[in-house]
């Protein structure tokens, strides 16, 4: 997930709020007959939990995943990794008899980091480990060699300009959390060249280390010096703290072979379950098929990707078929800011009043705890009815602001929007970095995940009315 | 810590009981005699825990120890750095005014890593992360391209042995312990080497990894081909493990540069508070300044050496000075298996009846719930009463079997020895890797270590009779 831009919707929320769609007035069915109806499903409720948790569809996702990660590896943007991966679930999303299986075309950026290399020169020979960050210029060919300076927060680089100048700035920001902490990944490379830096290196954004570096997305800004820019482990950003702290002089060498190509065309992958009544109203899954270039992106966002394909086919394994149509989305070009997800929404957003509710699963397909919600009361209401159905593997709190890079552009639109809410506690331990391999993913927490994913979507298609706006 | 030294000797304690002095008829005090002589140092323990976790020597350990970690780095036998960090340690005990320091000079193997790199070259192109193991042969110049055969045991690689030859043995063995699954790491390459194998990768020996090898010490046999070998992550094991399942052909390709030199000159690192009665009889107190050649040994075992230092000058600074002679010694060479070490016993054995007590802290300096002791009945019961001193910090348990592979050939020959207890929980997820640096440290934790090596050394060291063995 890239985070950035869900900050930026989720203060944009309130004011759009008004620009909903209201239809509480017109919902024509008192709670108590919703809740009849959706205690109506508490069978179909069970039959999806036990084909998907203790039944033959036991691990699939989880299967499905290995199989597909280890097979194309991670999937960046622009990559022909990416372009395969695509190439892979059109084909595996039709041989699982999914219905309108398409590509839609995108444009997504295309960055290489290409060969990197960081040395610590002063005050001893130390091979520090970094991930160039997306969007980044290169050095020079033959590198870049200079002084560090070490700054804590923006607040300190700006106190101490004056020294800042002709040299390589280190980011040693303490983890507070990854929404408050990323600001350094992405304005770094910006607040170091305004104050003449040549290079910044950056605290990677990470609640735990293992001498890791994670990388991520970054912007430029128009006027400003573009410097190379890419992250360390939390270990070497910390050591070299220290030595600054005890006035040690520390220099540096970078080398980054990173470029940018033209765009290039990527797709989002659909696939459905046709609805028998509303065909044209949608209830939207989602995951995005695009990772960083390290590690396997088996958790951002294979596990998100994976469970919304497994909602799909464990419908169809139950020889369900619900009154609206069940979309599968699996975006592209989600790293570089929902570069897929925005096409996806211009195109499609004439047709907004058919969007029942739009799901993206992009947090972590770890220990399930609910669904986070964004929308009415009223729907709210209904969402918790549903996810009452759940009390069988105990995953059914109700919380607040569905996230997703994905599903904001229609959530700040009025369309109702959830996401999955899981055990977060390590999620940042391995997030765009090395570490993002199938060796994170469980698949009893899979089959959960998938459960949860499944009963909402369906029951949701399935009900006689939308969720109210 | 090397830790196959330690299991070899454990398993030979019970045989060599017998051969221990045993002085328990001449031991002159009653119990009770001993309890109120240890009841009366009640003073001193606390003057000792509020010195070193709440006084003015509060982080001194962590410290020092950051300005040594960051200054010197890792230090392998045979480097520079390992010479360097002798210089240093020999100067900084000197300033402290500690007595006695000087340098017991050791031959040490030398081998160096190199310039390694390993490629998946089948089913898809994926860099393979490779940490070389201590003694590892190199590739021919031109590296070596292979076919891999993955097993998860020694059984099943004899079982397939037909399907190993010239291939690369992948082991992808659980994680049990430690102690049980460090031998496909010290035996993997000869084990490999015996079924016509051209290399091996062994998956590091670690509970929990973010992608992160773990290096080690590994062991040819005379006779058996020197084949190159290295360790690789939990999760590059465990994907090849899958691909191999799956019946996937996996091609890797494997460049190690590695070199043994001959043996170089290294120095065991001593330094004393002469006693005041018994200055011949000696309670040691160790560590080891080696490390491996990466991360910066900072827990492997810098935090035990740093803790021992500490000791003597809390002592020092306290204005004690015991009846016997307090002994710190830094060894050389244990992660090639006590080289260090062996050599000291072979010189100083013939002073054994004067050995009341020796101590190594190599297993962390976590947060410490007790010490682990080897020794008779009465003198644990001697220990249990000192450990009852250390209530005030919670860290009273005593638990059996001292470990620690530069104190075993004492505890063999039946000096009671003992090592620290810490949480080991993450313990080996850094051990021998790049993540082994000051940010595991913990200053709080490492001042209540402190506080229980002292105290107990200090204690042993000013009682009126050495322990009975």
């Amino acid at each position: 997930m890239k985070y950035l831009l869900l900050i930026f919707f989720m203060n944009l929320l309130p004011q759009c709020a008004g620009k909903s769609l209201s239809r509480d007035g017109s919902y024509p069915k008192t709670f108590e007959g919703i809740r009849n109806e959706i205690a109506g499903y508490n069978d179909i409720a069970k039959a999806i939990i036990d084909l998907a948790v203790y039944g033959k569809a036991q691990n699939r996702s989880y299967e499905r995943l290995a199989v597909f990660a280890d097979t194309i590896g991670p999937r960046l943007s622009g990559s022909k990794n990416l372009d395969a991966a695509i190439k892979y679930m059109y084909s595996a999303l039709q041989k699982d008899g999914l219905e309108n299986v398409h590509l839609e075309p995108v444009k997504v950026p295309h960055w290489e980091r290409g060969e990197e290399f960081a040395m610590m020169l002063e005050p001893r020979n130390h091979s520090i480990g970094i991930l160039g960050l997306g969007s980044s210029v290169a050095t020079p060919p033959e590198g870049i060699t200079a002084e560090v300076i070490v700054v804590a927060s923006f607040d300190e680089l700006h106190r101490r300009a004056q020294e800042a100048k002709g040299k390589i700035v280190v980011y040693n920001q303490p983890f507070i959390s990854y929404g408050e902490t990323v600001r350094y990944r992405s304005l770094g490379a910006v607040e170091a060249a305004k104050v003449g830096a040549v290079a910044s290196l950056i605290r990677s954004v990470a609640s735990f280390s293992i001498h890791s570096p994670h990388t991520g997305w970054q912007d430029y800004q128009s006027g400003i010096p573009q410097i190379p820019t890419a992250c360390i482990s939390v270990e070497d950003a910390e050591m070299m703290s220290r030595m600054s702290f005890r006035g040690t002089k520390i220099v540096v060498y970078l080398k980054m072979g990173a470029r940018t190509y033209p765009d290039s065309t990527s797709f989002n992958t659909v696939a459905e379950i046709v609805g028998s009544k509303y065909p044209e109203q949608i209830v939207l899954v989602s995951g995005h098929l695009d990772s960083w270039d390290v590690g396997q992106g088996a958790m951002d966002d294979g596990g998100g990707a994976f469970i919304s394909w497994e909602a799909l086919s464990l419908i169809k394994d139950l020889g369900l078929r619900p009154k609206r149509t069940l979309r599968l989305v699996l975006w592209t070009g989600e790293e570089q800011g929902g570069i897929g997800a925005e096409q996806y929404y211009q195109l499609h957003k004439e047709n907004i009043s058919n969007f029942d509710i739009v799901m993206e699963s992009d947090e972590g397909t770890f220990k399930p705890s609910g669904l986070a919600f964004t929308g009415n009361a009223k729907a709210r209401d209904i969402v918790k009815e549903i996810m009452a159905l759940l009390l069988p593997i105990n995953v059914t709190e109700v919380y607040d602001a569905a996230d997703g890079t994905d599903i904001n552009f229609w959530m700040r639109d009025g369309v109702p929007g959830a996401s999955l809410r899981d055990d977060l506690s390590k999620y940042f331990w391995f997030h765009h970095s090395q570490g993002d391999t199938m060796t994170v993913q469980d698949p009893n927490q899979m089959n959960l995940c998938a459960a949860v994913w499944t009963v909402v979507s369906y029951i949701i298609a399935d009900m006689e009315e939308m969720l109210p706006r």
